[in-house]
Formats: structure tokens, C-alpha cells, sequence
């Protein structure tokens, strides 16, 4: 049905030949070399390198363009997003109803957690591609509760398993009236319907109760609710997994929150109580994470959505592909735009260290040239500039590989944990220089010597100094 | 398996019940009022109402949200296009590749065609959702010609059918002389491959030829060897269908090539030359395209990719989906943010017109009321404002219609060229200071009486005014 659409939109004298031919291609013609997921990638380094027949691959242009650039993208604002909050912060990525549709959600949920976070709210990323899932819970289950429905069931037995079963609500009454005491509320202030769906939540969940504080007042209603039913559940031997803060000031509340956590666990004797999990979320952007990432914050979790999926910053990544050889005859586009330029000819990429280990630049040359050699001098032509430079690394690594042979698989592809924990090893590398987000240092790639002189040779065979017509 | 896998990651002491309710659940008792697709959506009016079975309408949330948002916001983002484009300029969305995913692009072609584009270089979106696709030819077919190359039958029948074939690949030699005559050029000057390329293209598509202009230089070889071909193909008896510019200053260049045509039009007597469509593409913003768009401009076609499918100017839209009423009795999110407080109960939403048919405000009423009447006067609470008025509608339009109840559709959908045109009526009727670009008009949105009564009361029910601790 594919190639009969296409036919119907063709001119109908497309030779009917085309027709069969595009019915009988597949890719066991094609190989691919690429960067291992997680590599640090710089302009110019190709991400991916496709050989084979080429129709095959001028057809895989806009398949790969699609799959390739928004995953990067995704990944590198993850990377910058844990950069900011430091390795200390748990970062959850909740952004699947700001995807374009749950296969856009599916990859923003993949690559935030290979660029550094430490897992999503999205169950199909974590059925499908093993991604940690958490959340918390959500408002419209405190809404739907008015204060006057009756638990089906509201005894609960003990953590420890033996003992008598406890009315957790009538327990949550009690609680609430010590709580409200302490903290100079009124027992009617907080909401009841608010503390019902804690109570629900608690009774489902008694091991892994949470709270969601700011459905119609965090001071008022959230925390002395969820307090009461934390502490009547402490009774029983459980402990509360945390709590969300999802409007207002987040930073400030969280500090609040903190405060009341401090005092009622000294009340109450409760010291766990004291250091249990803040999360935030409500359009948190890298500003705003700075700010609840920095000293003496006491938020604990990060959930971000927007921000990650959608990339404000950059909405795109301009990743493109480009043909640079036809049947061992280099190709080059030169274009009115000289960053639109390719650069031409098959080519293989190779990253030079100093003795520390430290990132000296990446290096384009020619797939027959011989690979730069540790300890050896090697004359290089930085992108962007007219000047040669020499450097004698202290050890090489070729950055890309074979991982599709003839349209089959080399060697398995390593898990998303792995390609996550080799982008964070990645990045430490960075120098701070080079890793800072805000005018980063440029890291360099060069060309060698042959690879330079192509672009010259081919630059050279279309004259384009000056336009035809028109002004100057 | 997805309840396997949720079991999987939920605490192991939940209640096995559940999971088989989840097993059991689906959407029959659920009913959907929806604006019609391409219908004008202001803040706070509802895009859809859901109402079902308490669990399963909270289980369409996220699903729901991240099918309409996306859709949404790319509708509303190709109207602003359109918009700044005027009614004659044909617009493509070529931003496949600029997605999340294919799935992604997919939503991005259909949505942008809805909002006023004429096209997509999507083909699943044409074979899928009745996109009318478009497209031109890639550098990448032109640089996979050296110009070494023999074209397998190089012979050409004349349009009209009857007539000896002729060597087409000759015949564009000797019009490359004169064209280069013509214009002043070398004829060494337009690279070989390039016109392979479009040899190659015009043997394979007579009637469809078109060039890339600017793969080595457009005056200096793209323009030239398009020429040659063109008018090599014209002596035939077919006509060229139009050029495409990617790369440099787009309105600049298509008014020299322009001027080119004329002037090889009238030197060689073909006056269809003139006139021949110019496409231009290469990431164009609203900025770029309202220079495109100006009088003046020899812009015929506009292709535009990620501007169109990331929306940079803002790239999410914040819908959000709330629980409104439960069993009858409204529900209301207060939270920290005012801007977040939800509207309680299950509304219906009326357009008020004036006697020009000019669009006054919408209303938003408890279900249960009477809709407003036409002629009669009505006291409404314009949103944001602590002030009612009064306003005495010559129309009242229904906004929200019955699609589904008790999960079957009950009336057929409108096709996606339907909702375009309902789409373009729909903005024609809004006044200029409505739909200007830069800081429009707000238009208004108003409470019924009793709706404003009703927030009045539940807002009431929790205080808020000042935190319990902490600064201020």
C-alpha cells in the first residue's frame, strides 16, 4: 500500500520499473558506523556514518534525521539539566502530555534518563525501554474526594503484620487535632475532602504514602493533613515516602515545609520525619532548577516537564545528513551559505587526549589515511580558521564504530543504563571550560592535512565569488 | 502485559482487586463534548468535556492531554503563519525531520494543514489523513552526480506523443550555449553533475521538472543549468514546474532569479518562463516569512520545517485537563497560583455575536442553566475582572458538541479538509484587533452569574490569604 500511494501521487508516466525496484529494496546492502550512544558529539564529528546502495540510503534521510536529532536533543538538554542540579538531586522527567504524542513522549522519556535523569512518570518508557518510574499522586484524586465518603475499609493492621487492625481514620482525626495544636490551626481549616483522599491513598498504600500539599492550601490544608495521617500511620510502623509541592513559590514552600517537618518531628518524636522527601514541579525551567539546586535548598526531588521535552532554550537540534561519496568519488555541497558547506569524502574521526586524560580536540580525516598515533606529532587545521596547528597526543580514541555490517548487527547495543552511565563518564572528562552552560569554551575539531586540501580542491572547481545580477 | 508491567512497579502489597479491575476496564460509559476541530479556543473555555466512570476519565488525562495539546498548538501556530503569508502564498510544512519522532511529524503535518497550510512533504500524512503532499528534489540527488555520468536512454518523445524522440542530455548542451550567451557566463562555469542531475530528473519526469538551484551556486550554475533543461524540455512541448532556493538571502535570490527568467523569457520567446513558481525554504521564523510574504516578493511556494513543528516562539501549549464535578457536586483546585485555580462544575459555553455577525464574548454557564437568547439581555462576570456587565447578543452559538456517548460516536467526524476550511472561516470572523499578531485584543471570556457564585463559594470554603509561617 506504501508504493501504491506513492504511485498515486507520482506523475502517472513514472516508469512503472521504479515501482518494482522500490518494492524489492531492503537494508542488507547498508552499514552504519556511529558514536556509541552517550558520546560527547561536536560540530562537524558525523553521529552516524550510512553506506550502501544509494538509493537505499538517500531514503533514509529523513528517517534517521527524525530519530537521530530529537534523541540527541533530548539527551544534551537532559546532560545540561543535571548539570545544573548537580548529582545530588533526583530528577524526574513529566513531560509526556507536552510531547507530540506519546511516541515523541516515549523517546523525551529514553534520552532524559541517558542525559542524566533518574527516571520519568511515563509506564510505557519504563515497560518498553526500562526507564525508572516514579510519580506522586495527582489533584484531580484529591479533588474527587469531598470529606464525605465513608473508606469501604479503614482498618489497618500494623507494618509488623501481627497486632490488632486500627481505624486509620479515626487514628487520622486524633492526629489532626495534635497537628492543628501544635500549629496554632484550626482543626476545621484543613480540608476534609483533601484529607479523605489521604486517608484513601494511605489505606491502598500504606507503605508508600505520599502527599500532594498544595490542592487548595499548602500551610493550611496540605501539611497539617498529610501530617495527621503520616503520624497515624507512624503508629502502625509505616513511614511516609514524601510529599509534592506543585504551585507557588517552590523553593520557599519546600523550606516551610522542612520547617514544619523539623518541629513536628521534635514534638512528636519522629526524627524521620524530619528528612523526608520535598519534590517540586510546576514548569520548572534551568533558572528556576538553579535556584532550587542551590545550597541550603531543601527540595529533594525535581520533576520537570515542559522544560525537558520541549527544549525552550533550542526547540531543535539542526542535525543533518549529507552525502560525501559516491562510488569512492568524494561529494561535497557548497551552497550561498558557507555553514550550509559539507565536508566531503569518507571520513573517520578520532579524539585526542592529553596526559591527564584531558580532551585536546577531535580530529575529521580521510577513512584511508592512517589514524593519528599516541606520541606522535600531527598537523591539524582547527574548523574555522585559516591556521594550522600541531599537537602530539598522548593517547587517541577512534569515536566511531561499526554496528551495522551489510544490513546486520555487529555486537549487541549496550542497555539505556549503560549509555546513561558512559554520558555521565563522558561529560566528567569535559574540562569545566568546556562543560559550563552559559558561553562555553569552543571545543575544537580539526581536519587533517588531506582532508583540508579536498575541501580546497572541490571548493575550488564552482567559482562563486560574487553573484551574477543584483546588487553587489 | 501493561498491567503485569504495572503491577511489576506498584508496592507489592496492592491490592491484587485492583489489577483486575483495571483488566475489565473500558471507555463504553464514557461521553465526550468537544469544540469542533478547528473551532477558536480562548483561555478558559473547555476544548473537551469528559464524563465517565470516576477512574477511567482519570486515566484519559495524560493520553488526552498529549494528543490535544500538540495538535493544538501546531493548528493555532500554522494559522499565525498563515496569517503573516496572506491567502496566496502556497505554504508546505517540510519538518518531518525537526519532530519527536515520526509519530510526531505525523501530528505536525495534519495539524499544520488544519491551521492553513497547503501541504506536506509528509507522506504518511497523505496516505494516512488525506495531507496533499509536495515536495521539490534533495542536494543530495544532485551531488550523487559527477557529471561523468551516461544516462540509460538519454532519448525524450515530445509531450504531445507523436514525433521523433530526441537526445535530450544533447539538446541541453546546446542551450547551455546559449543561455550561458545569454547571461554572460563561461560555459565551463554551471558544474557537470548538476545538470546530470536535472538531465536525469527530467527524463524521469518530463512533466514534473524542477530544479534545486543553490546545491553549487545559484546564478553561476543552478540557474543556468535549470535553464538549459527548461528550455531543452520546451522545445518538446513540456513545461517546467518551478525552482527551489534553500540556503542564502531567499528574497533577494528569488528576485534575481526572477528577474533572469524575464529576461531569458523574452529572449527566447518562451513567455510561460516568466512566471514559473519560485519555492523557497531554509529556516524560516514569522520574522523571515513576513519578508517573504511582502509585496513585491517573487516567492511563490514557502516551505517551512522546524519553525512550523517546534513553534520556537512557544513551544508547548498548557492544557490542562480537571476534575470539575464529581456525582454532581462541583469540584475546585484553589492551589498557590491563582492562575491555577480550576472552574468548578460541568459547564456549557456559548459565542455571543453582535448584529454584523462580529464576535462579542463567550460565556461559560453551569450546565444546567438556560442558554443565553438571542435579543435578550444578560449579565455576565468578564474573567480577570471584579466587574460584571451586560450585553444583549443578536446571536448565541453552542460552542461544545455531543461527539460521543456512552463510548459510541454519535455523529460522523468532519474530514481534516473540512475542519481546515471551518478553521479559516472561523479566524475570518474574528476582528483585525482579535487576530493581530503582536499583542492582541483579549478577548473576552465571562461567567454567568451563578457560575461566578459558585467559585465565590467554594473558594470561600478553604482560607488562604497568608501563609502560616515563613516570610510575609
Amino acid at each position: 500500500p506504501d508504493v501504491q500511494f506513492l504511485a498515486s501521487v507520482l506523475p502517472p508516466d513514472t516508469d512503472p520499473a521504479f515501482f518494482q525496484h522500490l518494492r524489492a529494496l531492503d537494508c542488507s546492502g547498508v552499514t552504519v558506523r556511529a558514536l556509541p550512544e552517550g558520546s560527547l558529539a561536536f560540530p562537524s564529528v558525523p553521529l552516524l556514518q550510512v553506506s550502501g546502495p544509494l538509493l537505499v540510503v538517500q531514503l533514509l534521510e529523513t528517517p534517521l534525521l527524525c530519530l537521530v536529532s530529537y534523541a540527541s536533543l533530548i539527551a544534551t538538554n537532559a546532560a545540561r539539566l543535571r548539570l545544573i542540579a548537580g548529582p545530588e538531586k533526583r530528577l524526574l522527567e513529566l513531560g509526556l502530555r507536552r510531547a507530540q504524542g506519546p511516541d515523541g513522549g516515549l523517546t523525551a522519556s529514553t534520552y532524559s534518563y541517558l542525559g542524566g535523569f533518574d527516571g520519568s512518570s511515563n509506564m510505557l518508557a519504563g515497560q518498553l525501554r526500562g526507564v525508572p518510574v516514579a510519580g506522586t499522586l495527582a489533584h484531580s484524586f484529591i479533588t474527587s474526594f469531598s470529606g464525605t465518603e465513608v473508606p469501604p475499609d479503614p482498618m489497618l493492621a500494623p507494618a509488623a503484620g501481627h497486632g490488632p487492625r486500627v481505624d486509620l481514620a479515626a487514628r487520622v482525626e486524633t492526629w489532626l487535632e495534635r497537628v492543628c495544636g501544635h500549629l496554632g490551626l484550626g482543626v476545621r481549616e484543613p480540608h476534609r475532602g483533601e484529607r479523605a483522599a489521604f486517608v484513601a491513598y494511605a489505606l491502598a498504600f500504606p507503605r508508600a504514602f505520599q502527599g500532594l500539599l498544595d490542592t487548595y492550601s499548602v500551610q493550611r490544608s496540605g501539611l497539617p493533613n498529610f501530617l495527621a495521617v503520616a503520624l497515624a500511620l507512624e503508629e502502625l510502623g509505616y513511614q511516609a515516602v514524601g510529599v509534592r509541592l506543585d504551585s507557588g513559590d517552590l523553593l520557599q514552600q519546600a523550606q516551610e515545609t522542612r520547617g514544619v517537618f523539623r518541629t513536628v518531628a521534635a514534638q512528636f518524636r519522629v526524627p524521620w520525619l524530619e528528612s523526608i522527601p520535598i519534590a517540586v514541579s510546576n514548569n520548572i525551567d534551568e533558572q528556576e532548577l538553579a535556584r532550587l539546586s542551590q545550597k541550603g535548598s531543601e527540595v529533594d526531588v525535581i520533576g520537570i516537564g515542559t522544560s525537558v521535552v520541549t527544549c525552550p532554550r533550542q526547540p531543535s537540534l539542526g542535525c543533518v545528513y549529507k552525502l560525501v561519496s559516491v562510488g569512492g568519488q568524494p561529494r561535497m555541497k557548497l551552497t550561498e551559505d558557507p555553514e550550509k558547506q559539507t565536508l566531503p569524502g569518507s571520513k573517520a574521526a578520532f579524539r585526542l587526549l592529553g596526559s591527564d586524560g584531558a580532551l585536546l580536540f577531535d580530529v575529521l580525516q580521510l577513512a584511508e589515511e592512517p589514524p593519528p598515533q599516541a606520541g606522535q606529532e600531527l598537523r591539524v587545521w582547527p574548523r574555522g580558521t585559516q591556521e594550522s596547528c600541531t599537537v602530539r597526543p598522548v593517547h587517541v580514541e577512534p569515536l566511531l564504530r561499526l554496528w551495522v555490517q551489510q544490513g546486520q548487527l555487529c555486537e549487541p547495543l549496550p542497555s539505556l543504563a549503560e549509555s546513561r552511565a558512559f554520558a555521565q563518564q563522558s561529560l566528567s572528562r569535559l574540562s569545566p571550560a568546556h562543560r559550563r552552560l552559559e558561553q562555553p569554551a569552543l571545543y575544537q575539531v580539526a581536519l587533517s592535512e588531506k582532508l583540508r586540501a579536498l575541501v580546497d580542491r572541490l571548493s575550488a572547481e564552482v567559482p562563486s565569488e560574487s553573484p551574477l545580477l543584483g546588487a553587489a
